[in-house]
Formats: structure tokens, C-alpha cells, sequence
């Protein structure tokens, strides 16, 4: 069986006791969580967030890059004045390089993936205060508050790692 | 009091009772999900998921352009083999134009915004028919079976749209 096949499944029961239909688009607490794809972590559980209080951008890492789009859309059109970035212990992206990514890609599939910046790093903290200054710098971004932690997927701990408001 | 210190609150409570300090790096359920950054969809309980199971990518709209590095480090670094689509109805991407967001970037910010393409869409199941089709024609993504759904707000149904094995 598909994955697919069991998540109709477990949608199917979600629906069935569903009662919050009535939330408005933009997102009641107005701020934007960035954070990784990692399956251990769920921003919702982990950070007390309920359906309609915010906009939650996943991607490998929880790099900004991939998310400026997004962010843009966020401010300008929903309304968020916040943003939260929340990156992780025993990060996939801790242990690889581009380099590595891309050989791997070129003698498996036989492609050339040397375009891509897989956006990698090999400090964790340094990584979200890399990311913050990027936000910060980004002058398509309002001056909003910005707080950055680090998830430990060992303890279900946030630890701060700057506030920059 | 900003979100901030209210996750803070949050996150201490959860960790208090946090018991999956021991879940494997690669999701165990191998799948990764594309879905949107929506604030009233939360795909862990909407779609069944615990933590330790899926990779879940989250942009405006559920894009895979935005997906796409963070779904070769998902198949290539991390063992995923198939990937769930979700987009959903009343979405913010349905209701403007690239042309409307960048005019409003210039005369509010002042900043030229054009070479971002933000990807509004004007129909709901072409966005999800098409988003697949740019995932298969994709040489970079290993060739893994794709289920498209849209989720609805009103309801917290999700109707399949294509499955493609």
C-alpha cells in the first residue's frame, strides 16, 4: 500500500470530526514560521500552533533562500509581521557538501546538477544567524521582529539562538 | 508579547512530555509532501502524520519550483520514494497576479520586484495537474510515484486529483 493510500485513509477520520471552517486566510497571529522538512520535527506539536494562527515555510534545512518568495507573499498579502526561524539538531544538511550532492547525482543519474546550491552548512548555529542576517538584509522584506532557535529532536527543546527585533 | 515568547511557553510544555528522542534521521514512512504554507492546513493532523515519518516541504501555494533542492536531498540523501502533493482550496495564490504583487512592492517599498516569479495560479486543479507534470518531466527527481490532492479549508477533505504511478 502507497502512502498515499493510508494518508486518504487517516484524512478521511480528521474530516470526520472537523470543525474549523470558518478560518479567515490570513493567518490569525500573524507570523511566519521557516523552518526544515525534517520528519521528527512538526512545527504545529512542537511550538503550541493551532489551524489559522500561521504561515509555516518547510524546506531541506529551513534556508531562507527557498523561502524568500514566499516570505514576500506572506507581509504583503496576509498580512504577517513576525518571523520565526527554527533550525535543528542532526540536520541532514549538516552532512553532506555540494560537491558531494552533485557527484552523486551525476554517477547515479547521469546528470548534471551543478546549478543547483543544495545550501548545506557545517555550523548549526552559525547557520541561523546567517539566515536572520539574510532576512534582515533583504530590503523586498519589511523590518519586522525575527527570532531565531535551535530544535533539538533529542529533547523536543527550542534553545534561542538570537532575537533580532 | 510577541509569538515568539508565546512559543517559547509552548515548546516548554511539549517537551516535558516529548518521549521520540530516539526517531532515525531518514522518515521512516519515506515520503516527502509538498503543500502549502497555509495557516489552516496542518498536515500532521489533516494527513495522519506522526513525527519521524514524512518530509514535509511547505511554500505559498505548494509549489515544486520552490521544492525542488529540498526533493533531491530527500531521494538522494535521505531515502524518500514518493512524493504527496497537496494544494487547497481558497488559496492565497488564486486571488493575484505577478504584475499586481510587483506594483505593489514598487509603489510601497519602493523596491523593483520583477525578476520573482511568485507563482499565482488562476485554477485550482491545474495547479496541482501541472505542478506533477513539472515533477515528471523532471531529470533530477528519481522516477517515484506522485498522488496529487487538493485540500479543502471548508471541510478538511482532501480530493484526489491524479495519481501517478
Amino acid at each position: 500500500m502507497s502512502v498515499a493510500n493510508e494518508v486518504e485513509a487517516a484524512n478521511a477520520e480528521y474530516a470526520a470530526s472537523f470543525t474549523k471552517g470558518d478560518l479567515q486566510l490570513p493567518p490569525q497571529r500573524k507570523v511566519a514560521i521557516v523552518t526544515c522538512m525534517d520528519a521528527r520535527l512538526d512545527p504545529a506539536r512542537a511550538l503550541g500552533l493551532e489551524e489559522g494562527d500561521a504561515h509555516v515555510i518547510r524546506n531541506a534545512g529551513g534556508r531562507v533562500t527557498d523561502a524568500l518568495r514566499s516570505l514576500i507573499i506572506s507581509q504583503q498579502l496576509l498580512g504577517t509581521r513576525e518571523i520565526i526561524l527554527v533550525h535543528h539538531t542532526n540536520c541532514g544538511m549538516l552532512t553532506f557538501t555540494d560537491e558531494a550532492i552533485r557527484s552523486k547525482i551525476r554517477s547515479e543519474l547521469g546528470q548534471n546538477a551543478d546549478h543547483i546550491a543544495f545550501l548545506p552548512f557545517g555550523d548549526l548555529k552559525q547557520s541561523v544567524l546567517d539566515d536572520i542576517r539574510s532576512l534582515k538584509d533583504n530590503s523586498l522584506l519589511l523590518n519586522v521582529p525575527i527570532t531565531g532557535y535551535i530544535y533539538e529532536v533529542e529533547t523536543g527543546k527550542i534553545t534561542l539562538v538570537e532575537k533580532n527585533v
